[in-house]
């Protein structure tokens, strides 16, 4: 048996997707998976814990891209321009050319309840993260726990803008003008003086 | 076999809490909680479809109270200013007397990683419901979605705080000192003029 399968791990990846759209993520084996591409059950076990996991793969990278960017905004940056680093950083950990790859996936996670609460999860990680890097930072509460949901909030909304058919902007040039728009929402609140 | 036991659902649903508290939510079972009322299982099932549903009876209701809020709101009122009428109404579902129950509950929530997904699970279902029912408004996306969403997470940060044993304040006061902090933090981004 063969030790090694160069880029097996993404063209299971890629099986994976195509098997989950079309048949449906319960009805898809991580068998039929690896079969579909000519390589056996044990290899894909040596690259995915489960057939769950090929959707959450890289999870930890993006929680890295984000938490990369709260370390790149400057010193005296509030806990929203932080964010909007934060978002930027992870933004630019979707290519483009990943947009099909993307929209397959949260196609096969719209179909399945269990899919979307593992999606919930993750993000609520993310959030959870930032928030303990915004404290790090010296940022109190309910200001870090504030500023971190709201970016993940605005990662949601520009992420599921980004993977429409008629989209043509990048993650990152969604991200901001969603974030504009919160920005721009809580100003005509303020603006009215009839909050309380 | 007595048919109709006054009183029984509050009686069940406070025997279930302390059990799940004392002994944990998994090694509760639904005859126990029952039977430490002198209640028998049945009527156990008359009242809830199972033992999770205790801690999430009346969810409806919440959901409901946001909705109210919306519905409150004068015509010409900004997205964030609907959502603090959503906020306002939400809160006062929640007297201080249902304060230790609530803490309780949530003790039982946070052992448990199940019964989290859940909640998660109902926080999203309000913000859905309380963005359809800004868009039924003529509140365009992404604005309907980011207001909900912003208002979800005021009101959990809120919730987290009033059941602190040291709190005092309403829920509904909490959370209004909570989305000026929101509305405080966009003002102090947007002043920077850095945001991108």
């Amino acid at each position: 048996m063969v030790r090694w399968e160069p880029g097996a791990q993404e063209r299971l990846q890629q099986a994976a997707l195509e098997l989950f759209a079309t048949r449906g993520f319960e009805q898809t084996t991580a068998m039929e998976i690896a079969q579909s591409v000519g390589l056996t059950e044990r290899t894909f076990f040596r690259h995915f814990s489960d057939k769950r996991e090929v959707l959450f793969h890289g999870q930890h990278l993006l929680v890295e891209a984000f938490l990369a960017g709260v370390d790149a905004a400057p010193a005296d940056a509030s806990p929203i321009e932080i964010v909007a680093f934060a978002l930027r950083s992870a933004a630019s950990f979707f290519l483009d050319e990943r947009r099909p790859h993307s929209r397959t996936r949260q196609f096969v996670i719209d179909q399945n309840p269990a899919l979307q609460e593992r999606e919930r999860h993750k993000l609520a990680s993310i959030a959870a993260a930032v928030a303990d890097a915004l404290r790090a930072r010296g940022v109190d509460e309910p200001a870090a726990t504030l500023a971190a949901s709201s970016g993940v909030t605005v990662f949601g909304i520009a992420f599921a803008q980004w993977i429409r058919e008629d989209e043509q902007r990048s993650l990152a040039d969604i991200a901001a003008a969603v974030l504009r728009e919160l920005l721009s929402l809580t100003e005509q609140a303020a603006a009215s003086g009839r909050i309380p």
